[in-house]
């Protein structure tokens, strides 16, 4: 490598443990890196010049000895636009370095409100009213949006996303044309958004070889092994609501029969409480709440989609051997409510090998795991490049 | 990077190269690996010294110009013993680079046989004999296993292989022990093996998201995502044959009901035939052949686990998003006879986007694909690093 490649290489390094830490001390870095003491030095001069951490002496603290140099995200410093677009609401926010939500808004939507070209529009007009909120203004370095359906990594073409009722939709060429062709627009399924988060700042991080189950009206999951995220030759790999796990099950609107997403879909969860009208967040809200109660019917649909997901757990656990799983979506409440139930699935029809090491974990980030899935993508650019900012933006 | 780490990273480069494709013009390594002509000669001296090629001027050939050296695997160079341990036969082969199988020696098995001491028994015996028709000599620079069950990548720990009766045996230290110590021996699963091989040599060269099924008695996939192998986090990853695809199905001997395997399996494969006395490879071959001989019953039985291969390949391209599948072991014969069968459940259970991209291959390595994934497995030390071989083994 030339002397460039590796400065790069080293700010890029040390930047991303900034971004997914916080603050640290000079020591810290060095000890997290393996770099020496002057090199560090320089690399942080060269991440101040650049405008993206700040670094200062603390004051007043009881410390031994000479004090360690603090270096931190600069709160004024580059921003992301992250945006999770669910099936009911379109979630908007301005995310700094260290993954801080800094603003946020939220709308909801429903039938034409979820067509493309009016997302693209809401999510236009969030970002201006966000913008119009920073200090300093100023655009954002990334824009990244998580989808419920199937992304094609290479160009974010949309090919499918269900309940969004969208086909074959060019969304981040048509919302980059929007910002005028000139911000990194970057687009990421939901799920797979949800692992990297998890894994980043959430409940799984230390665990390299992770699975993300998010299931709300969809089931999907995001991979994680070795560390990286798994994403199959177009970026489909994860589809496993509908992977079949009873062919003489229910139809899906997939065009299949029997798959994970007919059995612990909130679809099924609903029909199994026998609730005929109303649907959405509040409905199975409100199944969560009986059954939290102890009314035996709503206690029994969320029993029965544990068995199911208890049994899709086990799948995936034979398949992927991870050291952990986290369940997101509204089956994290499934999880809380019956959790023996889901284990003991688990440890029927998962192989011992593969069983005996995997955790089952509920999302360290809540409701927010694909948003901050969106930020992380937005940045990794920059992180890739922290020398490649344009001033404008870094100041 | 210090200078002798480049050196050793460009003989790797190299020499992995001139592996995995034979003989080779220095013009084409040279536009293979992107490295100038002189360091291709200097690299290829190295290896020329160290014994592991050998470089020649064609002679008697019709080119126009000077022609390019020849490089060339040395086939009187390093060689390893590679091992296919299967429920039925032991086969053990002398394996050189550019994955020549030089000398192969195989024995059925059954009854105590099976065990694990016996079977080291064998493999020992066999390294001798094998070693002995070498006309140079010398000892094996790896040993490479295939077992058929879940074996933990660490340290060659066989968890367990339930087609040969094998629970937490220290496979690869027993061995290794027998082997006098200094032998490097590696153990894998032979799904995984499998894998790996028709990557590097054989259908699916060219292909970075593959996904190797193999089935015979046991069913088990490799996985390789982006170029590499999918281990999970002990290296059970691909335990697909013990994926629920129907809760209410047969019992398994895992424990569990309605696994994949005991609906592709060779024995639910006989059992749909109505074959009740005689099992093993002759039994499942004798159905096929009545298959293709028109014999109602054995082509129904051979329809119907096709259907329910198609059934759980689309489960897989649904999960991992694969450009190829390759189906080996027996079930390749129900590919061949019952094509349009798989196909169908494909279509009808892939998500398009997945299945759009996805082609259903025959390994190209017939039944030897593990024997030779095994070789390269033994292989990998060298490969990383050419310069740290024993001169006693390289000549």
């Amino acid at each position: 490598m030339r002397p460039e490649e590796i400065r790069r290489h080293n700010l890029s390094l040390l930047l991303r443990h900034i971004h997914q830490h916080g603050e640290l001390t000079r020591a810290e870095l060095t000890a997290a890196t393996g770099l020496n003491r002057s090199t560090i030095g320089a690399l942080v001069s060269d991440l101040v010049a650049l405008g993206l951490v700040s670094e200062y002496v603390p004051s007043g603290r009881d410390r031994a000895g000479r004090p360690s140099h603090l270096v931190a995200p600069r709160p004024d410093g580059p921003y992301v636009l992250a945006v999770d677009v669910a099936v009911e609401r379109i979630v908007t926010a301005t995310v700094g370095l260290g993954g801080v939500v800094h603003e946020r808004r939220q709308v909801a939507i429903d039938g034409a409100a979820r067509r493309p070209e009016a997302v693209i529009d809401q999510i236009v007009g969030d970002a201006e009213w966000l913008g119009r909120r920073r200090p300093g203004g100023g655009a954002p370095v990334g824009v990244g949006v998580s989808i419920p359906g199937t992304v094609r990594r290479r160009d974010g073409f949309v090919d499918h996303a269900p309940n969004l009722n969208w086909r074959a939709v060019p969304f981040a060429d048509s919302l980059s044309a929007r910002f005028g062709g000139d911000v990194n627009v970057q687009i990421g399924n939901d799920a797979d958004l949800g692992a990297l988060a998890e894994h980043q700042r959430g409940a799984a991080t230390g665990y390299d070889h992770l699975v993300y189950l998010n299931g709300s009206v969809g089931v999907g999951a995001g991979i994680i092994s070795e560390g990286t995220q798994l994403h199959g030759s177009g970026g489909y790999a994860g589809e496993i609501g509908h992977m079949t796990i009873n062919p003489d099950g229910p139809p899906c609107h997939c065009g299949s029969t029997g798959c994970i997403e007919t059995y612990i879909g909130e679809h099924a969860l609903l029909r199994a409480a026998g609730v005929t009208e109303g649907h959405g967040a509040r409905a199975v809200d409100t199944v969560f709440i009986e059954a939290a109660a102890g009314d035996p019917v709503a206690r029994q649909a969320v029993c029965t989609v544990a068995m199911w997901l208890g049994r899709s757990l086990a799948n995936l656990v034979n398949c992927f051997n991870p050291q952990a799983i986290v369940v997101g979506g509204s089956l994290a409440e499934v999880v809380r409510l019956e959790r023996r139930t889901v284990e003991t699935e688990l440890d029927r029809r998962a192989m011992s090998a593969s069983r005996s090491g995997v955790k089952l974990l509920l999302p360290g980030l809540g409701q927010e795991s694909a948003l901050i899935g969106a930020a992380e993508l937005a940045f990794q650019e920059l992180l890739d490049a922290p020398d490649s900012l344009p001033v404008s933006l870094a100041n």
